[in-house]
């Protein structure tokens, strides 16, 4: 049973969820990009910046018909929720890559490599869960999306603490310490708000049964 | 038209809010101060607790009157979300002032010196948007001040990078940059909040609309 | 007169309430605990990661239900902004234990004790207005223990300043200022989310009265 027929508005929500998760998921395999490359070149900079540009816009045309239209598919403040935290992922990319230039790192660091990674899958399963959404038959994917949310951000936990320990062990440099510190705690970031939008996507599953 | 007439509860809620954002104009006002003695005198330093007081207490107020009353002017989140941002705005005045106190900052900055000029723009541009909010036919005006407020956040967000990255290019200090990436962070967060004031009025206005 | 008699529904909140906010207690002794000792021993250490988990468990009880319940002791968002900002309290005491941990910090610090007594008695003053909540007869009570959480906030905020400026005037260590800033940071920060459900709790009250 398709959700889509008993929301006849012209408005499709579903539609701007999909392009807007698509925005993070290009976000999070361009930082990919850079965290493998250590550094970022102007293109890869700018590539996030008109991502985020791109983001804002869909935030904005959500929250704008969310207030026009009367008619939801699903209730109004999770439409609103899931737009401002979809935003908030696009937003951390553009933090995190930011800091990357400010601070003038220039060397590949294996642990954020790992964090893109992570933090990769964990935009696609954020991905296929709002592209599920459509459909109340897909509820069981969207679950098992929302576990693998949950499961890489306590990944992502580990990941934050050894990474935090071993640079306030061997790092003697405290300059060094704030940038690192700021970049981990960042790159975890991405995935406690990728959570978030697994917590935002399961109450619209558990009102909807 | 005049929403007012409507609405012909005792309390006057747009009253109330006028006299927060003046609130936040004032806090922003006496930040300027601070920012171009490069010093907190006592003075100045108390005259931000007592505006953080006072906001306190409309905050207060309009958010019991606002559980009172059965029939608002605007959306009940709305009213919510904007005296809590309100209050943030006031509060993180408060917050950097403190943090000038406690770093001991005795020199004038010229970046913080702009950055206090920009937000004294924002702050009153948030506050003729709340002025005008009163009535339907100054809607014009009211996205002016939108727009400006989002300018600003922009001019904000590019003034704290270059501030950023200028500090841990010159500063040899690391307990320095400890210190003055708080004090350029809290500044931009200001913009920051007002931006976020600004979209709550544009959701007012387009359920209004 | 008891509020539950007219909320015949199976399900009660109050006692997954009293329940939450009594892991925020114990989350409070055991950090305590661990303020005492000036150093993180296993066993406490993993003391606070059960119940960390505990707490998560209770809340998205608490929210699922929420979504299926129709009737409610109080307004829906109440119970869920009730949830989230217990469930952040105990997550702020596992992130500030995990800091004494990853930092190593390994000295006992007189302001970190005096921070976690002041703590421990907000979340008790938690615990006591929401048994409290069940019976509007108790409203004095709830009131008396809203007024003395906010009263323990400012404590610690004057604390909190006191500790960061000695902090800058005394220790030569950027690596120890960058630590012991964040633990006091957040220490002050568990009792900032106290005041917020302080707050939730007025809402409560006002909107029965």
């Amino acid at each position: 049973m398709s959700l889509r027929k008993f929301f006849p508005n012209n408005f499709d929500f579903f539609e701007l969820f999909e392009k807007h998760a698509g925005y993070a998921v290009e976000a999070a395999t361009t930082f990919k990009e850079i965290a493998r490359t250590g550094e970022i070149d102007l293109n890869l900079y700018s590539k996030i910046r008109s991502i985020e540009h791109e983001g804002d816009e869909i935030t904005h045309l959500i929250l704008s018909q969310l207030n026009k239209t009367f008619i939801t598919p699903f209730d109004r403040e999770d439409i609103y929720n899931l737009a401002k935290e979809l935003d908030d992922i696009i937003d951390m990319f553009n933090t995190i890559t930011n800091q990357i230039r400010i601070y003038k790192i220039k060397n590949v660091d294996s642990t954020l490599v790992e964090f893109a990674d992570i933090i990769e899958e964990s935009a696609k399963s954020v991905q296929i869960a709002i592209t599920c959404l459509r459909d109340v038959k897909h509820h069981e994917s969207i679950m098992r999306c929302c576990v693998e949310i949950n499961r890489l951000e306590n990944v992502g936990d580990a990941m934050r603490d050894k990474a935090l320990a071993e640079l306030f062990e061997k790092e003697k440099d405290p300059i060094g310490i704030i940038k690192w510190k700021d970049i981990y705690t960042d790159a975890e970031t991405i995935l406690d708000i990728c959570e978030d939008v697994a917590h935002i996507i399961e109450t619209i599953l558990v009102k909807q049964t």
